[in-house]
């Protein structure tokens, strides 16, 4: 959550000598995010997004920095990096790692519809197609490894049927060959809350950033495609809203046609992506770590999504 | 000037599957600039400009596309070019040399005041700055060398009076001494029309975007602040504003403190700046292209304007 670390002034000020982006109006702490210190940052030459990174290592930033960076030269909505005069994108502040990013309009929308969805779909196969050229590699850290070691760890603290629900979807998700299926650089958090709208001279809503890669990793697109659909196209009780999830897929599958192989893993993607959050939820409710102020989620809702996926799912488009 | 070669729908949609920013939505001319063929381009991603290089040649533009990514990625609001799957920014559209970049948002300000000026003023330092670490070097297109070639090829088209300010101009610029002036890559055509104004939270015009870079090349920085100065700040009759040239000079010293030998130089460099346009415009006028359907300016203008350098300037911010 917003911030941790705080930023002075006059701190932020002899930083930015560092940077040709002029020199500091206003810095403002964002309190939103779960894992960094956010600040909106104002000079005289425009605006940007400070981040101090909380708790990740300074080695694996540089996979962040650079997708963001690839993803954004390839035309996309995403915040570049700043580099500073040294052509750099990483630099330390208050003793963190920290980066700037170009700040991006517009505001999110938490009550998505059809329109909205079909936007996500086609800007999330727009994503994966330009990962493709994408040339680091560095394994989802929260991919089939991690569900295996942190459904260990929280699974002693669940009641009964929610222990016999997790053991029986890991069991099943060993049984998935992840294989054949198109693999790539993934954004692997696509909430709502990471997409900026703004208004455009048609009035029509278009998509003008997608924030936070901070959990991106390789793994399949699919599972992408899975957790994005989770959030966008769930009702509050869990469910599948059908218009919204055939919005977001068709237009996904016009700008990349999903393929035999992932029609038939799509029932599975989508209890892996379920998985995925309950199990981060479960895990930050029950072991919480020491001294963050992190806000703990409720794991119940994709305990719910989990049962929900299992039993039904409407196919893909072919 | 505008559309010079016509690109077909049909032909843009194919050239568009190199590129990752989905599928073509709109094409639509534009109707400025004066030496390629621009385009609005709508796709299910996003908005681009599409610019089909006109008289260039291939070997040159790599410097202009790496400086709008170099100032890009800097921070500054400079539309980035956007990079196909082979991740290369130059690609080749109806037997042209041609480009995508992002298409920044705001409009032209033609009635600029001291606020606006100050804004341009900081600008032009930030890339000044954000420039010095750009790699690539290319000289000015219209540096000395160019200006002396061409009052050697419109001077016999002049009457005598401009035949004689014309050869003492050429005289007295070969007698300055630039080899101490900062010098680095150099935006050299930052006039009213490159600039757009976005209106932001704060109901205060910011810059959105500076563009055209096709007249960038390595000068020495104060060149390019004369150029800006005396489009900015000049009086319909070509006078200095004092308000405005005082606000842009004293915001681009706040950036990027001028130096003593800038300051000696300075009424040499608007003389030069004036000398630059007055040259372009009296060949446009009396040596024309075949062929080309250029909007010809006024050489007028800049002569007058040189007269009035000549006569009186006000000294730089120290």
């Amino acid at each position: 959550m917003s911030v941790f670390t705080p930023v002075p002034e006059p701190a932020l000020a002899e930083w930015l000598q560092d940077y040709a982006i002029g020199r500091l109006v206003a810095l403002k702490g964002i309190s939103a995010g779960v894992q960094n210190s956010n600040f909106f940052v104002t000079t005289t030459l425009g605006r940007y997004v400070l981040t101090l990174f909380e708790g990740m290592t300074r080695a694996e930033l540089p996979y962040y920095l650079h997708l963001m960076a690839h993803l954004s030269r390839h035309g996309l909505p995403v915040p570049g990096p700043i580099a500073n005069r040294h052509n750099e994108y990483l630099g330390t502040l208050q003793e963190r790692p920290a980066a700037l990013v170009m700040r991006l309009s517009g505001a999110s929308e938490m009550n998505p519809g059809p329109g909205h969805c079909a936007k996500v779909g086609a800007m999330l196969a727009g994503l994966h197609l330009a990962g493709l050229s994408y040339g680091r590699r560095q394994d989802n850290p929260r991919g089939p490894a991690w569900r295996s070691e942190t459904a260990r760890a929280v699974h002693d603290f669940l009641p009964a049927d929610e222990r016999r629900l997790l053991d029986a979807e890991i069991a099943f998700q060993a049984t998935v060959d992840l294989a054949r299926l198109p693999a790539g650089a993934i954004h692997a958090d696509l909430f709502r809350d990471n997409v900026l709208w703004e208004t455009g001279d048609d009035d029509e809503a278009h998509i003008g950033g997608v924030i936070d890669f901070y959990f991106a990793g390789f793994d399949t697109l699919l599972f992408d495609v899975a957790v994005t659909v989770n959030d966008w196209c769930s009702t509050p009780d869990g469910r599948l809203d059908p218009a919204r999830s055939a919005a977001l897929l068709a237009a996904y599958h016009a700008e990349r046609p999903f393929t035999a192989d992932e029609a038939d893993a799509w029932p599975a993607m989508l209890r892996a992506a379920a998985l995925r959050f309950w199990l981060s939820r479960a895990a930050d409710f029950h072991l919480p770590r020491s001294g963050e102020l992190v806000l703990v989620k409720n794991p119940d809702e994709y305990r719910d999504i989990l049962r929900l996926r299992i039993t039904n799912v409407p196919p893909l488009p072919r």
